[in-house]
């Protein structure tokens, strides 16, 4: 297993009038990456949501945008694992362009039943994939 | 001047296949909400983006969603000016249904110059603006 | 009952780099605006979707743009109801602003299952709210 | 050259709470695919737009949905060139799934100038590139 990141070309219709990145699109865009890592870890949302009833709504989320992008920049999202609980799964975000970080974000995702919204408690595999990951990026962070 | 508030249903289109509230559309919602704050203090967008060349970009985001929200609920929005800086503007939102808060958002706005996108002092009228509302929010307070 | 339609200001988060409605957004405000109606005609989505587990997915769609809309345009939107088939819907819907039409649209619902995704016959009450407002529709036009 | 094909999965955030696609959430990745066609005919739209100041706005759009599409689903999106006219371009879109085709879309693009939002015949150079585009299109289906 290897550092996860996602490359995305900011498209045309990512941005507002004002000629930059329009930030709800830009949060549209950082779920499509996270529901690329659960597929990278091997989760998948259409397994995870549609065949085991388990959702991973955000409940928390920060961000910082710290220069603008327009449409057509490439942009690299590199989301790391920062903590696993017992129900949640704390994600840290950078994303950058061609000059540097343009943004970045934590955001805390929750367990829950899809049948009444209510936190439960990871299943052990997902937990073990998600310890595992998190073991990767910790070494990676270690040889940097 | 009153408090300023906007009641929005939360539509079909603003949720994802596990049923409640896809928070990027939240975000889309917030935003949509902000404009209209900037039309209700005197600023409208289209005259403050296109025709002043000011763009009001989101620097900072912070948000805690505490509780789902389906398709269909009715939601209030209540954006509250908790600072204005030099270049900058401090919003706080609480979004609210039919049992209570769904979510809050912290939220710092910039002030910027179109056509290089950087940070500009707020114009003399727009600051005004920003203060008398504040003023009006703080005495909306201190009679609760 | 009288002839349905519905104002929306176009906003900042609908518009693209050129200054413009982005056609994609203007269907998201579009599918809101039938969601408005159905509640209208007494058939709100919650309840048909979430509760008697029937979709109503666009099959086709036919849209005419003729004149561009800016952010902050002013904008009616005027579905009316051309036919209603044993388990489908068609809708002509017309968009103006200040200067008359800006786009017209042809579209067909199909009444959908939404235990297996295929076709069923509109239920009765279904069916009767839907004739009763295409009558609706049909003397105000016979009237004009 | 050869056919231009575009694979995109749909992902979580484009599909509604009745678990398939979102319509105008369709059409916004069609967008993306048109946005990409453009920059694989040599004319990007970060500089068709952002230099030269020629828009291409959509003005005719019609679409076919026989098949609904699920998050995760794996898609393809093959535009090809109907027609090129003096200020216009028609395009034919068919969106495949595992299972044959989802949907179908024909749409015309208008050449305008971005300052005044008119249409303008296509520059030579854009012109040719679309023209030479179209023929492989021709010669790749005469040998199907």
């Amino acid at each position: 297993m290897t550092l996860f990141s996602f490359d995305r070309q900011l498209r045309f219709g990512d941005c507002d009038p004002s000629g930059i990145a329009y930030f709800p699109s830009y949060l549209n865009i950082l779920n499509g990456v996270v529901e690329e890592f659960w597929a990278a870890i091997g989760f998948p949302w259409s397994e995870l949501i549609a065949v085991r009833k388990i959702g991973t709504p955000t409940v928390h989320l920060t961000c910082d945008f710290s220069r603008p992008s327009r449409f057509g920049d490439h942009l690299t999202f590199a989301p790391r694992i920062g903590k696993v609980g017992r129900a949640s799964l704390h994600l840290a975000h950078v994303v950058s362009g061609a000059d540097g970080v343009r943004w970045r974000a934590r955001q805390i995702l929750a367990a829950t039943s899809l049948v009444d919204h209510h936190a439960i408690p990871w299943p052990d595999d997902v937990r073990a994939a998600l310890l595992a990951h998190l073991r990767v990026d910790e070494e990676a962070e270690a040889t940097l």
